[in-house]
């Protein structure tokens, strides 16, 4: 099972994008061996350089990120892109959905796309994300672009696993403003009003650098505040440029990083314990047993889960 | 510690406010013995019905709650509010807000709101509301009303909760539509197109017809779609009527309590361990020093959760 793991990564490694497409959806899949393949994945990667863009819905981030993945390519970075889709709960995927979206790019040789649900994610959407991510990046990517389609807590999270964040608005929607009120400006490394040629674009340009300075934060009143016109193309190459310089001079929320990977070895912990349990519960049938009584009302989920972790609590593990 | 509990809600019981705000706080922010209480409080449970409000910001929601409310009040049902607030992530609360919002509803004595921010939550916020459902359950609400802000995943999860879920549209959005594709149509199980004075309701009403009857599921294509205008009551005499009619027929959802009780266990299951290692390694050093080793590039994640995992896998305790 590891040799075959082992194969595919050599495969992957030598430049097969087939090879990386199988090898993202057996780790999506939880395929058995899957942490040891990331380890060895992870051993290969600290190169690329991850930039998260966000933004309300109807801003232009597909087009965008499809402008912004050209330049990058142009100037010689080989490029992989991650669209996160909030997608139907009960439908699936919407893979379909981005490759129109981004057929421009898509054309490229050495653009890579990968379509991501919100939903059905084994791993929940931030593992699963960091972990393609870390394929990517072992795959030899220079840049990862992760784009959002929505602005759901979700989405945030994933782009906070970003080093550099880049977050859309447009002239002329009430929401926008809203939006960044949510949680969306602590994170911004630089705005973008996109659709600049629309009216209104200065108001928006003025209300967000009013909202910036007012921040009691230091790094949010430095917050670059750039406009973008997509659909040309307009705007896109200064921002390439300015996105450079910030990752040369290191001026990118690098104070997360404790706080990230902090995060990432509980909720992989978290999952994986939780993955356990329900294959365990599954198979000797107590969990169906337990759903039964909690339907029928004979017992409540408190106790249940207090009973289940009895022993867990007993066992001193952690002091090894 | 047990006895403090067991006080706070023979007190609740007894029908007082205060007892029941502080009960629900403690509850939130897990203080020791909050899962012994909830079993108490569990066993007051079952009464109450469960109503989740759904659909785009801006569509009325708010005001269409407050409407609800009072029109249920008015036929004697006591009535609870939990309004589940897309505030920032690293602002807290936005208890204010919902205060200003309903304001004309909150003045009625029976009603009791409680707002929740959709981070923050220790418990993660589909547990926390479930525990708020059951306390004002137990505090003998008969009608809980929970109120989305936002569309995210995070609130479509929180209304899956309910055992009947209103989704609201609005005439001139075109992401109403949009908005309900991405996973609410399969949730609903009646549309509201508020606003129906505006140009453009029966176009919408059209639109989800629509799309209804193109559902494969035999449900959707049932579900009825109402107007409303919330601002003036219109359509809420008509909306309560039937919701009481579904409730009293059992047009609702049951299908979904398996899944439910199982999601539920499980998530609590899942929570309640990753807070206790936790508590543990940050006790112990143990997570400081896999944090320092994960910057450093010195050890990767995917094999400290490995060995975290180890005793848990060796220890057969799903025997028992």
């Amino acid at each position: 099972m590891l040799e075959d793991w082992e194969s595919l990564i050599a495969e992957m490694r030598k430049g097969s994008v087939r090879a990386l497409a199988r090898l993202i959806t057996r780790i999506e899949n939880r395929e058995s061996g899957w942490m040891d393949a990331m380890q060895m994945i992870y051993s290969m990667t600290g190169k690329a350089r991850v930039i998260g863009i966000t933004g309300a819905p109807g801003s232009g981030k597909s087009t965008l990120t499809d402008r912004l993945a050209r330049e990058l390519f142009n100037r010689g970075f080989k490029i992989g892109i991650i669209a996160v889709d909030p997608s139907s709960p009960f439908s699936g995927g919407a893979l379909l959905g981005d490759r129109l979206r981004m057929k421009e790019v898509s054309t490229l040789h050495d653009v890579f796309i990968r379509s991501m649900a919100t939903r059905g994610a084994l791993g929940g959407l931030n593992l699963s994300a960091r972990d393609v991510v870390k394929i990517l990046d072992a795959f030899g990517k220079d840049v990862i672009l992760i784009e959002t389609v929505g602005v759901g807590q979700d989405e945030i999270e994933v782009v906070k696993t970003a080093d550099m964040v880049l977050v859309v608005c447009v002239p002329g929607m009430g929401d926008g403003i809203q939006a960044i009120k949510a949680g969306i400006m602590e994170i911004a490394d630089i705005f973008i009003v996109n659709k600049a040629d629309l009216d209104g674009t200065d108001q928006v340009v003025a209300d967000i650098r009013a909202m910036l300075d007012l921040s009691a934060d230091e790094i949010s009143s430095q917050t670059p505040v750039l406009k973008t016109i997509a659909s040309t193309g307009e705007g896109v190459v200064d921002l390439v440029t300015m996105m450079l310089v910030n990752f040369e001079a290191g001026r990118i929320r690098v104070s997360w990083s404790e706080e990230r990977a902090k995060e990432e070895i509980l909720s992989l912990l978290e999952k994986e314990i939780s993955r356990n349990l329900q294959g365990r519960w599954a198979r000797n049938g107590n969990l169906t047993e337990a759903v039964k009584q909690v339907i029928a009302h004979e017992r409540d989920p408190y106790s249940i889960v207090q009973e289940m972790m009895m022993p867990l609590l007993q066992f001193n593990y952690s002091d090894r």
